[in-house]
């Protein structure tokens, strides 16, 4: 399984995921999750994928063998609306002609995050479904999950906000991680975490978060104490 | 869907379960996922039951008929292996029975957790698969989960020991169902709680939990509250 997260808020885009991959408990690999497209200056694309691995992969491998033919491509359309859909129909591609001859019960679907800017354009937010069809964030929905999403959302339904910094929302995504790490063993480190404030049209604020950092394991520990201090500060209940 | 927590301690056993039943989002109802067998001062069984409502009721009605029976059944029986053991069995009978001419997709499989004390034995409490067989909690792993179990997971795992008190463990299993109610439409008010204590071979301690129990609400909020001052005092992440 995979975590990712994003968020889609007022000063900009947070994007965060985890690298494990695995089918069954003996097949566990790392696999980054978090792809950028970009040309400086003039946009940033970045993209989470979730699900079937060798989808994931041909779909990223196509978008980028294809950037700067005369197909619509990520370095080509001008809008992230035509973004999301370059990716939702290449999916579409993909798991046709890997599903099409076969009989088997393997599920072939993949969902993405397709999130970032186009010069001209406020940043977008965008799921892709393993359809190809995508929806848009919102001021009221600013956010997206792909995988192993139930562990890591009560902290987001409680905390994420559009107008909440990108660095509180980072925190916030990592907080959700680590949840999600803590109680299910198919999401793992390291992460990839990724800021993008509004109008840089630059990818540079991405971190790679590993057992060692100590940013990560300060958070974690912060955030368990504060749970068992609010736990223990709970009203007895009058039964 | 459901979600049932149930958590074998030191001090005794502590019972919860929302009671909300769907199918599909036009079809929600309420039924009672909290079973209680009892022969005061001699056993006390609770069970709490996730899955087909049909499959569910079935096999609390059939375990309800038979009490007194020539057969084995949950007044008869001489110890907690064998109370699981009769679930099982039930639960795997009523499958059969209702899925042995149908070629339709519907899942008829169950899950329970069956837990209590019978005189002479200490407190124990099992986990019932639809298949019939069980597992029992240990110090190690004191509680179990049916049903839409991955929202209130991460505040068991950080919480749950097996010496926390009778009081404090029914409080995390609320505030697990709240974390689940506010990330999930499939569970709801009201709740069932039920607090066991060792040897007392009574289930009085049982609480209904509605919309307007105000220890609930407050519990609510100030877990609410309290999650919010734990994120705002995390340390910043130097990136």
């Amino acid at each position: 399984m995979t975590y990712c997260v994003a968020m889609g808020l007022e000063q900009g885009l947070v994007f965060a995921a985890d690298s494990r991959t695995n089918a069954g408990v003996d097949q566990i690999a790392t696999y980054r999750k978090l792809h950028k497209f970009e040309v400086a200056g003039e946009r940033a694309v970045v993209i989470l994928s979730a699900g079937n691995l060798a989808t994931t992969q041909s779909v990223i491998s196509l978008l980028n063998m294809r950037l700067g033919s005369d197909r619509p491509n990520l370095h080509g359309v001008s809008s992230m609306y035509d973004v999301a859909s370059v990716v939702g129909s290449t999916c579409r591609e993909v798991i046709m002609r890997d599903s099409g001859q076969s009989q088997s019960s393997v599920n072939f679907g993949s969902s993405f995050i397709v999130g970032g800017q186009i010069q001209g354009e406020a940043p977008r937010l965008f799921l892709v479904y393993p359809e190809g069809n995508f929806i848009e964030s919102t001021r009221d929905t600013p956010y997206f999950q792909i995988g192993e999403t139930k562990y890591g959302k009560p902290i987001l339904d409680r905390v994420v906000d559009y107008s909440l910094s990108l660095k509180d929302a980072a925190k916030c995504a990592l907080i959700s991680l680590d949840s999600t790490i803590r109680s299910n063993l198919s999401v793992g480190l390291p992460l990839d975490v990724l800021l993008y404030q509004k109008d840089s049209l630059s990818l540079n604020n991405h971190h790679n978060v590993t057992e060692n950092d100590a940013n990560f394991r300060a958070l974690g520990e912060a955030w368990s104490q504060g749970l068992r201090e609010a736990f223990s500060c709970l009203p007895d209940v009058q039964w």
